[in-house]
């Protein structure tokens, strides 16, 4: 007889989905198909020629270490040189610091399995980011969204919040996803403040701090934390686990990300690790080490910057002509999305559909509010498409979001 | 104050430890050691130059792909290939019936997700795979072990402990970490029919298949299910989910594995995956494709099997010429391991230490006993050193182990 597999999977896969995002993606592989709702990093800027460079130096140099077992927390030289790096940004830290993980999503399941009993709270931000409520999900994670104005999470609700008892807060600083929005200066030092008084860690997923286009650099909410803790003897030991990736920076397919905390705690992540895949791919962590030498890293940053500013500006520019009134957006000062709000009673799912009947797709909102909400909201990606591509988009969505709107 | 992470942790994280085995590595790190603890394959087959033009192929070829987010049940002509492959081993199934995994660890722990509630049992082999507990110890797995014999695990034990009620059989079948010993034909298909007979699935773990140099090639456990149950269409639709890895036949440190299973099983499997780190590198899958193609892996794998016979050779017999009579080993018809017997009393755990005085080492065996037992067991590598090395790292230890049994 056949087995019955559905009656044999654990609690936890009870309600567990494909995440919306990767079957809407599927939607939209039809090549006439002007998608923004990816959140895809533009492939006109890989350094195909670089990595491939590295790639050879990373075979030619280390040919065992690259295709060999590994530590599970990471090759030590790259480790150490994000540390050199974080002291840029005003973190001081140590390799032992650091642990380098299969991507950030990684990072996030981890940290679900560190931390989260089932039922246990998470403080996240309304919207959030889709793949940490995916990844937690699997823990049994429940949330509080905590809501959002131009400066980022709202100071007075995160308290209310925190009174209401979390295993940690997730906060996405710098252009969030999906809002573009970034946290200023001010709610970071409240942030750090807050969660020391009610003694709860913090998760900054930072992907995006390093692709900024206007504006100045804030310091991270872990520099901001190491700072108000005072002394740092080069081991950062304070509240605030700190994630960034490669994928931004260099390219998504290579899986290379890291989680900055407390040398106590990720030791445990470490631990965690070794059952979850026993290491990242070690030739992948040498090649990104070897093209990341020489300044190339700082140089190549500058290409995507100024690509994807360029990008923005076409997708604004076409929106402030194509967009009708009664629909309004965030201006993020760089990373790679930016929110759209409809009018209220607008249902961006119900209008999904006719936007890919048009060749045009998004993200309806829905689905990064962790507990409802957002209904008349989406997502949109600048970085995917060329500046001609997106004003054309634009134009197609513009002409559907104004029959909707004024066709009653 | 400091976060007092230790309060923090989720309940799973309790009794979670570093592997014992990646500790004892840590040991053996001196280079007047000879180690036979870890499980490494000889960086002497490594693939090097074809790996590296696989590599070069891969980006110039598919620069996008290579760089880009890929797909989480992994690159299509991969998946394809392998469902290709598997027909040779007389097990037919399609691209659907497949998912890439981010090694073979990957696998075990998105299975351990899929399937087990806290408190769940699994039956294992007794000795088993560490990595196996190590997964599922998070998932809070019980155990219940199986004796095996020179043909493998007992079938009327196997018996017993289904009777006992559990979530699945794991069975590593072919030269098994750590035991070095072969699940007959004859228990394969007395372990399909139990199987089935009690409805509970049976996780076949196969990294060393290929890597036999004695005797004839057997049926996997999977394609033994698949002739059971008669009509197959090209989807494999059975009790058996088969993992294998590139990680013994190309290179462990690319982290490339595979699982093959029920079209709906592998669905939900891959459900799990989006959350724990949304795909494997597409760069790592696309380049070994690349370099599987035009018959160069099987070509390879001969080199794999001469090397590794040769140094199963040595082992074997400068343990018939130094280890004294009391003690006893497997002899593996292929794969990477054997097992030794001490005389019953005598602790290997205790003799590790004064091993690694005299620069030998090895892996206690207790370390794969689910539930207790197997002190007086060690695991020994035989892949990773040099035949030369080998006899003068079993000349060390067949002296202690002699100085230990005579002593009194």
């Amino acid at each position: 007889m056949e087995t019955p597999w559905e009656y044999r999977y654990a609690y936890r896969m009870k309600g567990m989905k494909s995440s919306i995002i990767r079957e809407l993606l599927k939607l939209t592989q039809k090549p006439e198909m002007i998608s923004f709702a990816g959140g895809l990093p533009s492939p006109e800027v890989f350094p195909v020629d670089a990595f491939k460079a590295a790639a050879m130096r990373a075979l030619d140099v280390h040919p065992e270490k690259a295709l060999q077992y590994g530590t599970t927390e990471g090759y030590a030289p790259l480790r150490e040189w994000i540390a050199e790096r974080s002291g840029r940004y005003g973190l001081k830290v140590s390799a032992a610091n650091i642990s380098i993980t299969s991507g950030s999503q990684q990072a996030l399941d981890l940290l679900g399995r560190l931390f989260l009993n089932r039922g246990d709270r998470v403080i996240v931000e309304n919207p959030t980011y889709l793949g940490a409520i995916q990844a937690w999900n699997a823990y049994g994670a429940e949330y509080i969204p905590v809501p959002m104005d131009e400066n980022g999470m709202i100071t007075e609700e995160l308290e209310k919040a925190l009174r209401k008892g979390a295993k940690f807060i997730y906060a996405l600083p710098n252009f969030q996803n999906p809002s573009g929005v970034t946290l200023s200066l001010q709610r970071r030092q409240a942030l750090v403040e807050l969660a020391d008084r009610y003694g709860v860690p913090i998760i900054e997923d930072d992907p995006y701090g390093q692709i900024r286009f206007d504006g100045e650099d804030l310091p991270t909410i872990a520099s901001v934390d190491s700072q108000y803790r005072g002394k740092n003897d080069g081991f950062y030991n304070g509240n605030v686990i700190y994630l960034s990736t490669f994928s931004k920076l260099l390219a998504p397919g290579l899986r290379i990300a890291w989680a900055i905390g407390a040398e106590t705690m990720i030791k445990k992540l470490v631990q965690a690790k070794q059952g979850a895949d026993l290491h990242t791919s070690s030739f992948n962590q040498i090649a990104v080490h070897e093209v990341s030498q020489g300044g190339f890293l700082d140089e190549h940053v500058k290409l995507i910057r100024a690509t994807y500013k360029e990008r923005r500006d076409a997708m604004l520019e076409a929106m402030d002509e194509l967009f009708p009134a009664e629909v309004t957006w965030t201006r993020p000062q760089g990373g790679m999305f930016l929110f759209v709000h409809l009018p209220k009673g607008m249902d961006a799912t119900e209008l999904f559909e006719k936007a890919v009947e048009r060749n045009v797709a998004y993200v309806p909102g829905a689905a990064f509010h962790a507990v409802g909400g957002g209904e008349n909201t989406m997502r949109m990606n600048f970085s995917y498409s060329t500046p001609d591509t997106i004003r054309e988009g634009i134009a197609r969505l513009g002409e559907l979001l104004k029959e909707e709107i004024y066709k009653s």
